[in-house]
């Protein structure tokens, strides 16, 4: 059986009203983030953060949400339809391990990267918006596993 | 003139010696994070995390960027000997926006990049000690900068 | 169909009643903050303070608010005869990467413009009551999409 | 005699080295930064956010800086060629009431100003960076002076 | 009309409950602070301050307090026989705009006063609890209004 | 012999240098702020608040500044031309008591003064910029000393 | 009447239930910490600190509550077994003035007392669990009342 | 040889010059604040806060703290003469383990405290300034030390 | 009759529901974490450490903590199936006087243990995740209680 | 050559002067902390922790370090003779990864101790005071190095 990422609806109280529907009923149907996207054609990053309220639904997205996961078109196209008011899933800084991790990347490297980054592109930014981001799984030769996390921003 | 990243030290009271050091010999030298990850055979990021007490120089590190740099072996020697007291580079929030930028993509997808990781590879954590990123630079057909950023850790 | 802003309640645990009652009808009529400026006589961002509890709606208003969004006077008249009590929509420092970004501007620009204003209006202070702003869109030659945000308020 | 901003760097230990150099010149010069910016051909607003650290100067700027201000052209050199550390000037939340008021709007209104925005161009986000912002007085019928800042970003 | 202050409870999590019960009679007799301050004998804001539950309630201001709102004394005994819980009413800083002002007469002119007491009265304090404070209201010869708050306390 | 209230510079790095001029040349000639206050034709409290770099001296105030204080005028005008960046003063919550008792009140008060001044005045604010202020003492028929400070700000 | 701390839970959601029942039975039976701290043997602080969550009841204590309080023994067993979750009922800082006093003692004082306790007792510390502590009224010959809490640790 | 509590200049930046010279000539005399406070006729927990710039010193403690520590009448007089800015020696929550114990206290008993005194006096406050305390050293039967703290402060 | 560690839920709103489930089980049960952690074939910490949430339960522990607790296998199936969000139950800095005895050996002796840890191991870290740790009883000559916690992490 | 760990002072401004002469001479010395310990009788962690200003040298201590540091034993007494003032060599949260982890141990398992702890030794607390740390390294049979760090506290 495969691993399930769910939601405990008492833990992320600030959630929109989505999370908890979408959770739901991607828990009832047993269904992988990997699933989802490939029903829905968007990446597995992507898909969960649509979960987690951060990212906008399209249309086409609702349509293919209800279908994936059986929930009635009226009722995502209603819990969907807002813009999301992003940055409440987490709180800063983080308390979970994993994301901590992350967390601490960007506080040990942040200078080095915007070092790096100037120099290769003179002054700016990189949009976290205008922005696309996946993850995938290496295995070395050694058997050990690796995370990677991709960052694409436009500059 | 190729742009250089600097260091005011005024601005990073907290750096260690090695950062004064290592960021006058790049500005008087004009050298570039790129030239001189060349020279010392590591990428560019972490050549700058060196720089700003964020990585360990081992000793072959030293010989090189003594060498690139024309700083003498001994002031780097006793400069980058102790292990780093990392993370005191950023402040957290950082203010800096390009920083910043990082930390929000943390803030709005941190419980996204744990849900995929968990369903990917189980209960574990992404390790940011076992761990390399890299910065490159990409330009599309419509001729628009992207930056794209590489972490990759050992779970 | 054209984009509408809703309110999720349960993200905004702060909001005076009246923020549901209006956001709920805003929705169910289907009305952009557009329709409804027009409807009243004031501004989109005046409107939508209103719809945030940041902005006291005056008699008018209210009886114009009735109309516009179907919702008895009376209600209105009781959830909106206080006083606002501001600031409470807005978690500070912003998580909202749209608001940040506002923030950011204060955080860097501040003390240039304090520098310009003191020099143009000598020692005092811009009123953020006495105080009108307002949204516009332009578009340029290229096609891009531009938010001018205009604020003006009594010296 | 005009009102002239200046700086007091014992109440400013964040700002970089360029800062104490431009604003030395500029009290010497007794130069508002009215008179800098039409010497320099930039805003006034951009013209503080340089001698605030929050602004990249360009080869031309840092020219005609030198000849504006009588410092050497090398020193503005050396002082400014690196990129901006931007997010020093100002501790948040403000202490100076003129910024906070500032701040506060963006505390009362950040919503209301959202909501707008994504109803007027949907998802997205006005760029910070690709971003330009001015200050204007005007004087009304009663002779009551108001201050006009304007804020364009890319969306 | 007058204006009537009101309490949006779901704002306010953190009063007592006879805060509720108090504001709800007020509403309901559409009684001002100064109707009811007449009534049992206290200035406005001592008044206020026992609707907020910053200020305890005699044994004679329930039973006129009773009457004048037309709450069962028993009630209001009930919730008010205990000793306040001050402190909790105004999260600190204040982000509503009007007690912000306060907040900010404090951060800047702390030292003054203390500077001014010191010289006055010595080494010592002013109680903030053998205290009295009140409001008035001025109007100069051009119409404008001034409010006139004086806080009066032991030494 | 008179309490003169004196400035430690060292525990006071954030105050512009005109504070260490004033203090010191007020500790040497021992004059208390009330005798400086009369020389210079403003009250106490104004005149402490422009040593603590809170206010703006007028051109005359810096002429009887210097004449009161026997201090060049020229030093005064150099150190004294900028405007205020207020609110550096005092770090909030403050730490010292007495100016905690301030903030103490408004932290229990402020709701009941906004109640208060709402039914005044209607919605709106109290300035805290066009505001002036005082300090006096008053001495009780049992010969209990009284601080009684007065706020008068533009509605 | 006597006086009779009492407990509005709206105010304190973080204590135990058994603060809700123990508070209950007290304001029911109107006994005060004295009478109580009377029928169960132990000191009034420490009894008042079992009705905050903060102290262990022992078995005697709870066989003593349900008679002093009339409250069902099971009932008290259930609720009190547990070990206390120490440090809930406050928020630091101390809003509460009376509560914020003895914060600012620890404040002011705090390294007054550990030199002079170093000094009589060498390097160590004193036990905030092996622990007494006491409150008494003393009454001057001038009529005046002064409160004396004495702190007893272990070293 | 006795225990001697120094102070350590680079470790405690806020406090005021009169701490270093009194510190250095106590430590040269190897006194310690018993014996100081015999000299000067205080008990040693005020003698400590004065040391530590939280009491102010009378022109009676500055003759005798002159002739106990052999530091010349002038430098006291001019180093003690202000009012003290009290507040400045802990950083608050206090890292030191024995300050933190004492604040340990007031979070966990800070309401039961409240409740016995308010039983105890009515409505009101201890005040922290009309104010004493003294440290004393107990040895019990079987050897154990005990440190007793004592508070007393006008109701 | 030994003592039992039980969860007040209404302390603890930020655990998952399992959380409740299982603390329910174990007071009604009267089972001690050692007598469950025999069941269940885990060390004490890490039976504490699901119960809080904390660690993940596999499968044959679900069965396990199912047969021990007399919980319904599909229930506990339910509610541990997701991967913990760990860090949620200790707010920072702990209050919990136990919990912030740990917390202040961290603070204090930090530094050491990387000192010492690094000259031992060379740069790198001791995994937080890979990961064990357990408590023990010990008893000394005198009768005195120690309380020894082992970690034991990789590098 | 073996790994040293050195100390920037630049980095850590908070500690004591006995820092600086200490790990200057262990670093002239090229002496690891096992080395000094086993100079001095103290285990490697007590040994660091003199070092970073944590813990008090006893007479013998200073004797000792003076032999194996080469420092004048005058030059130890004066800086080592005071009270260790504790908890300021870690800024809590910690940014030092490594320390980090530590502290994610007490967040993520603090609750899970106190429960294990208080079943086994009912109420009460393990000091941090009586106390002792060590640290030792396992290597496993797959050539894996373990950290293991034992605490051992007084109950």
């Amino acid at each position: 059986m495969s691993n399930l990422a769910t939601l405990d609806v008492s833990q992320h109280p600030n959630l929109p009203q989505s999370s908890q529907t979408l959770f739901a009923a991607k828990a009832q149907k047993q269904l992988s983030f990997e699933d989802i996207s490939k029903q829905i054609g968007r990446n597995e990053v992507a898909t969960a953060a649509i979960f987690y309220g951060q990212a906008k639904a399209s249309p086409e997205d609702i349509v293919n949400l209800s279908k994936a996961l059986g929930v009635p078109q009226e009722q995502l196209e209603q819990q969907l339809s807002g813009f999301p008011d992003r940055g409440r899933s987490v709180e800063m800084p983080p308390r979970e391990p994993l994301i901590y991790r992350l967390y601490e990347i960007v506080q040990n490297y942040g200078y080095a990267y915007k070092a790096v980054l100037n120099e290769k592109f003179g002054d700016g930014i990189m949009s976290a918006i205008s922005f696309s981001t996946k993850v995938e799984k290496e295995t070395d030769a050694d058997g050990n596993n690796w995370a990677v996390i991709t960052l694409r921003g436009k500059w």
